[in-house]
């Protein structure tokens, strides 16, 4: 055993966390606890101390709410990234800022070594010791989770006889995982995919059955694609997204029950809650939708998809990362305006939206004597645009088969 | 005047079509009128009937329902084809299926000429040009609104002095086209894209104030993935998306507000309603995220969005729309199973999935005492998925600035 | 030891998988012998002895090469497949097809596994493990090079021991793999990125500064995207290639140098001899370039990158390969026609192309007065096509900074 | 008819804009000339002379080859711009810098519009056309080319009428577009596309047949993608072109016969000579290849083809060309380094390359005892990445048909 030998633990706070602590003592590390806050509202001083009751030597926690919101929700809200169309990447999102902490914290502390609470069949294992190689490749990186391979009954056991407190809701059947952008939850009843979500799933969103029968009508404006104020005040990013996951939750919105494809190669079932996500990824589209040039509008899509699935696969500190950041943020200087939103039963609907660079132009897309479109450009348009399929067919003299 | 030059127009029973009828004599031309149901629901006795009284020499209608929906609704089902990731294709799908029409009654009847009702800056013109030059580049196609470029007013003049009867809506500020798939609704009140769309331009749904307070549950199987049965009942596919239209339509599912790129290079803003095809294409997905292997649900968007540019853009009868259709045939072999879907205030919620080629295991995502999935495995994949990142920080000694 | 286990190993004739065979004895298996020719120009009986000389219960050889020909090296042409824009996919083509012929022999034989001679660090172990599952998840798949780890020395030590024949051209640098696609290179003075590879690392293909001084000029015909004629004559495709192979690899066709990216993490260098490969895609390319419509040459790469992937990542069996041949077959309906090949000092020059679905027309293409393109529709095109663009403009007073 | 009413003319020397110098003055224009030196070595002062020797009233030339350079070719070598895999860009490229200097002159002179010389049915016009109304949507553009529809023989007719001097070469079946970035020429013999190009249509390079039976060898250093140095002299980047066409060409690099697919919807055959293109863009490839990560150098393909269809659209000054351009120069940040070339019988074959940043690792790649490669993370990897494709295949019981 190597004297002074120092990890720093990513810690929740949680049985598994607690445990890790014990058991990377028995390792011979020193451990240092490290809790950051990316808005899952936590009680930092409880886990703080925690951890040093549990056994750590140091203990650190962070608030990386605004950091969070800027430099990770906002890429996620202005790539619209929806992992398989449904996933709005909730812990993939954190965990490259966790793994930038982990690795500052370590390098203070002169620790040898970071850990992690992952097991080995989840996406975020390899999220954390992919951007823990980027960021510092000489440290080493601990899974005691996925090393120390218990059953729940062993953990428990090893915690009982190492003192460490036992969780009053140990047999909650749910694994949860939460930040500003959102919440997920897996496992449990949740692995049948014909079985409905319980209820009990849900924590962030009120059901459909139990939202207000009045429509809540918001206004979100936007500066360069960046959301800055809610109903005329400004306020700070992380306020707004907490804001919107309170106001859209009430109303049942950002609810997503996906079987999706894990990087790690299973199919899994997770339910999510994103109010304040969903909202705001709403609102931007639409403005948007009336600010960029058609074929903008047409390609984007196909960066927003690598950017989600850079993200979702653990790749935040690519360089390719970072270029098709480049590319958002190129897109990002013409998004300004007003989006309103009505939040009702679930849907967080935009009914208007005004930009002052909107390319939305009345004179050329009415219908009334003010039309200012030349008609007859179309013709040669349309001579031209199908000039392939014609020539084809005067070739082939038919048309391909219809279906 | 050559003699016996005849047109087939597509007539819609409207007063734009009614009047190119007269106007097309005027020319010199006979009219043959040829109105299909692709399922807007007309009274296609009446149209028949007025094509002759206003001054038709031969009038058809035809049902396309059927025809509508397998060779073209089943594609954008299947393709998930939402434009600009909003609009599901509406009048877009049924313009080549009524240009291939037109074209046989032409060729059948003799006609020299096809003509339709479009103006020029829509996108519809386009795509009936091009599809009829597919299908018989030696019909000359012409397009009376586009080339007589009268006012409202004038059109109305000469309506009333060749007797062709005005309708009673003429005042409607909108502008229809609907079938199968949907509906949608353009101009007037629309054009001021921050003003919310009116009750009044909606009509195959209800608004969310007066949709059920109880949901719906229905179960949709699909085979292949076609739609077969609802509710455990084996119906033809278009009754199945009527019965959606109105099932569905009746909870509010499916109105969208867009603001879009037209083909002919201008934004509009449009509202459609597509309830039945909402609830279908929704349960449609499920059941692909149960059966296609990930590779394949990564992959199949790529072509989505190419087809649903095609669609948009008029060339369903190019040869790469044909190639596009046989990817995505193929990768509907496994797409079995049933979607339970909540029909409630405006949502269509895929709530359970199963399938007799379910990839999602059990065993393999569970989090229980039955975990098959070898934990140990992971470590070696994150060595070799992370190692370029991992040598690239190595060679320039530090990872990539956050954000 | 369980009595009477069979395992089928993939036999090249070669020291690592001589070993093998008394290695996998050693482990209690018998072992048969597999060897394909597909298209490397083996002596397959001293093969087929030679295994059971060092010690094969039994022993096949299989002639794979038109098999090969038109299940995997047609689709490598028809698809341009060239990982990195460099590598047309030599050995990556033929391992799905030998991992189908040892299964189809384990599955006649009886035997329970399967084994290969990859080591851990190439990219052939993940294509032939891959295929093996995908084509009976029950066969166990061994691969005794990665398992034994011994260094050179200790192997050769251990055939020693065991009597079996060490090859005379031990010493050789290079490691080979060969068929009627190409041959690949890797290793020893290779490994230096900045050096040229030494003649000796050739064998296909003449140096430039020894080619003849004359052209040779060849006409290949294609039906339906399928090489049927060389010079008039009708070939069989491996009878193609070779012939190929052969009279392009004397002109000095077809030599890569690639530093490319595997599919394990790293970097390797490798050189790649491709002669027939590199000017049947030539000429391949050029008639599509003749018969395909612009839509369809300008989506085709999409799928071409995809389906290089596919198979360069050993992804040959999933259902997304299978769906993207569905797509290249029906692209190639009209790529019929020939082209005439001027091979030259390392150049497969296409100078003419003809063919019978020709789309090009000089009646639109030409600059002299029968000339019958329409010049004024492009006033129209003009308008609409860059309208989004000059809207932007005009919104935003001026355009984007020049670069 | 206005009076002082002024047009700039893309003036070239030529026939054509001479006489639509006197076209233009018939129309009641005052002509401002305005020719740019792009790097095709025109004789500028004759130039500037003979437009107000045939009625221009100013006469401007421009020196552009160093703006060229580095605001269009650079952007052509970093993205690797090839045209349906073939044209490397070469008009297309220059298009929205002239028209960048044409509204920049008539911004200075006072003109009302601007004029260039391009027939209906090419390219050019469309990106003319879109970058003047992008730059300044209020500047009339004319075609003067496109309105007088003359035949050849009325066109000498009506310059002999204005006494503007007739060219010598007037018969030459070629029509010639040439910068710094090659030389493009159509028309003529080369409308036969089963016929060879002539020799005379090359000027450039030197034929195969008698280019040296020597090869040469160069070093070409980068830094952060710009070619900055040959043979260790730094020298600017439009000399490093002009330098690298005499070199190459000598050699008979960059012949390129191509039948494209036109904006314009008509397929047409041209060729191209690109010495100094073809051999930069050789070495920068292997430079990334040395220098990007996997998944860098597997998705820039992608901006490439965006950008290479957006330049040859016409499409320079639209919002997305900027955006593609900021995530290019964010991939150029390690490209670091040198390649040796050997220019010999028309190649310009990557003989070395070697890179500050190169993250080929011999430690990792090596065969030989070095190996630092971990060989049993290989096994997890195949286990993972093979998942799905394994729980597919044990679903469905059996793998896909192998074709």
């Amino acid at each position: 055993m190597i004297k002074n030998k120092k990890v720093v633990l990513a810690y929740s706070g949680g049985l598994d966390t607690s445990v890790a602590i014990q058991w990377l003592k028995d390792q011979g590390y020193g451990v240092v606890a490290c809790c950051l806050d990316v808005g899952e509202g936590k009680d930092l001083d409880f886990v703080k101390q925690k951890a040093l009751t549990v056994g750590a030597i140091e203990s650190y926690v962070i608030d990386a709410k605004e950091e969070f919101a800027h430099g990770f929700a906002l890429v996620a809200l202005q790539a619209h990234t929806m992992y398989e169309g449904k996933y709005p990447l909730v812990s993939a999102l954190s965990r490259p800022l966790i793994a930038k902490k982990l690795v500052e914290v370590a390098e203070q502390a002169g620790a040898t070594a970071v850990a992690h609470g992952c097991t080995g069949k989840g996406n975020d294992q390899v999220r954390f010791e992919i951007a823990i190689q980027a960021l510092n490749s000489e440290l080493e990186v601990i899974a005691p989770v996925r090393e120390w391979g218990w059953s729940r009954e062993e953990e428990i056991e090893y915690a009982k006889r190492n003192n460490i407190p036992i969780p009053v809701n140990l047999n909650s059947p749910y694994s949860i995982d939460q930040n500003l952008w959102g919440r997920s939850n897996e496992c449990g009843v949740l692995e049948e995919p014909w079985a409905a979500p319980p209820e009990g799933a849900y924590d962030l969103t009120a059901s459909l059955e139990t939202t207000p029968n009045a429509p809540e009508l918001i206004e979100i404006e936007f500066e360069k694609g960046v959301p800055v104020a809610l109903n005329g005040d400004q306020i700070s990013l992380s306020t707004m997204i907490l804001k919107l996951n309170d106001i859209a939750g009430k109303h049942g919105v950002g609810r997503i029950d996906h079987v999706e494809n894990r990087l790690v190669g299973i199919k899994s079932r997770e339910v999510y809650e994103c109010p304040g996500a969903v909202t705001l990824m709403n609102a931007h589209k639409e403005i948007e939708d009336l600010t960029l040039v058609k074929e903008m509008a047409h390609f984007k899509p196909v960066i927003e998809k690598k950017m989600t699935e850079m993200i979702y696969e653990g790749l935040w500190f690519s360089p390719l990362t970072h270029a098709l950041q480049a590319f958002l943020k190129e897109t990002q200087q013409y998004v300004n305006g007003v989006a309103r939103v009505k939040l009702f039963k679930g849907h967080a609907i935009v009914e208007g939206r005004t930009s002052p660079n909107s390319l939305y132009n009345e004179q050329l897309a009415t219908y009334t004597v003010d039309d200012e479109f030349d008609h007859t450009a179309a013709v040669g348009f349309i001579k031209l645009w199908g000039l392939p399929t014609k020539v084809h067919s005067m070739v082939h003299k038919k048309g391909m088969p219809v279906s």
